[in-house]
């Protein structure tokens, strides 16, 4: 079901394709100064109209490529959040190099994250990672600028310990070279690093290529070089630049919302409604609110902060 | 000079090159549990005794491949710390995609950094960069997750508009693609994140090279590929292996000190003595020193907490 501005909308669908439009005239613009507060805008926007969908039971799963801030408050309020879930975090499923596959949070929902907040992410991380089936206990790293236990700063030595102390496979610190080659299928962080961590994969996927592709023409023909260099570049693109791979998928929430990026093409439009309707059909939500159930209620002054929604 | 065990350093030594060597029997492990207390060990630690020959004048800089966090604790020991700086930091020199190149900083000497000590870095930082010939007046970003200056977290956003207030260059936020590709010449972020940020770089280049070494020997004979890959892999490692360009240098003591990585090859370790002699030569320190002598002196409960040196 296609969720905006009906008049618009019904003119772009090919002939042939009947899909079913809510009609919605509200819109939240990519530039929003205060995306929470445009959320609960008059008209609806048609972010906050797909969250209402979901909540009535009228769609199964959420997609949009709209702001992420917008999403998320949409999300937020519309469908409110799991038990035991302070603040809902952006995950996003990786290649490693071993041929496995890793989900990384939080991406960005949060900054300032608290340690407790870190082992949410963990256990809401772990019941996503086995709805992927990603083993039978998919195991948890911590994020960190070094392996041993005193490594990371205040909140992440905090988070350490918090989680050490709880029955979940954890196995400590991680760095991101690590994380790469199979040393966790869980990889967790506070937003702000972890936006900035895949930022620099992006960053850095687009630096080595470019170097490549001019190091390997200057020794080659144009053609022979683009011949050998065309396929090798379009799969480093899919396995580095996750914006393509459909989207990221908004962990905490009463309900499957899946964040694509603002400049996601009809492939990555395609992939992220697959990726929606898997995560709808795995049971996703009710196991990520199992796994909470399971996680000791914690009683501190931490969870008194209000989450951040950027 | 070398410093270290003469009986052990002396056959070393390549018939004919007959470098001075300072007897020195103390070591400290790379895998100290505590490398600011083993600095202060009896016998002294060779890095002790090398930040000792700096301050006595008796050597104009100091290059270590040893464990990082006791070069920086030997260092802010001996050597103390420039006037107005609370935390020293690490500095590296990054290639940007346009030809430029980028001082990125600090890279792992703090954690849990608060704002002010961000605004020093920055000082510092720029004034690195004009030693280096990054400009006129070389630009300041600070490392966040959106260029807006509403984003990132609270320590970014406040060390933001304590930057904005003082008359440095500064362009506001800076995300990492944009860094590489020439909107400042020093990113400033705090050790943790800039840690992440710089082993990411380094695991990023190691997966992409690794796709596309099997992609391309997929699609041409091995010989074809390795002939077409050689040099440009290569070029590849000089531009995003920092660990092989020389060394970092530790900014806001009162002496040049470069700290290799433990895995330096014997071309490193050149890189690193050079990069060290340069910087003696063009009065490093006692730039960066005037620099920080132009920054209002800052009265906060911020400077209260100790650098936390790991």
């Amino acid at each position: 079901m296609l969720v905006g501005d009906e008049d618009r909308l019904r003119p772009l669908l090919p002939a042939g394709l009947d899909l079913p439009i809510h009609d919605c005239k509200g819109v939240v613009p990519m530039d929003a100064p205060r995306p929470a507060s445009a959320v609960r805008g008059d008209p609806e926007p048609s972010v906050t109209a797909a969250m209402r969908l979901l909540r009535e039971g009228k769609a199964c799963a959420a997609v949009s490529c709209g702001p992420t801030g917008a999403t998320m408050a949409a999300a937020f309020f519309v469908l409110g959040r799991l038990d035991g879930v302070d603040r809902p975090a952006i995950s996003l499923l990786v290649p490693r190099t071993d041929g496995g596959r890793l989900v990384l949070l939080d991406l960005g929902a949060n900054v300032d994250s608290r340690p407790q907040h870190l082992v949410q992410f963990a256990a809401m991380g772990q019941a996503f990672a086995k709805v992927l089936g990603l083993g039978e206990e998919p195991r948890i790293g911590l994020l960190s600028n070094g392996e041993e236990p005193g490594k990371g700063d205040e909140r992440v030595r905090e988070a350490g310990a918090r989680l050490a102390a709880l029955p979940l496979p954890f196995v400590g610190n991680v760095e991101p070279a690590a994380a790469f080659r199979g040393a966790c299928e869980v990889l967790v962080c506070d937003g702000f690093v972890g936006n900035i961590m895949l930022k620099t994969v992006e960053a850095t996927a687009e630096v080595v290529t470019t170097i490549l592709r001019e190091e390997v023409l200057r020794q080659a023909s144009a053609k022979a070089g683009a011949w050998l260099l065309r396929p090798a570049l379009r799969r480093v693109r899919e396995r580095t630049d996750y914006a393509s791979q459909g989207g990221a998928l908004l962990l905490g929430v009463r309900g499957v919302v899946v964040v694509g990026h603002g400049r996601s093409d009809a492939s990555a439009v395609h992939s992220a409604v697959r990726y929606a309707a898997r995560c709808a059909a795995d049971g996703l939500v009710e196991r990520v609110a199992a796994a909470m159930g399971t996680l000791p209620t914690v009683a501190d002054d931490d969870l008194a902060a209000p989450p951040a929604l950027q």
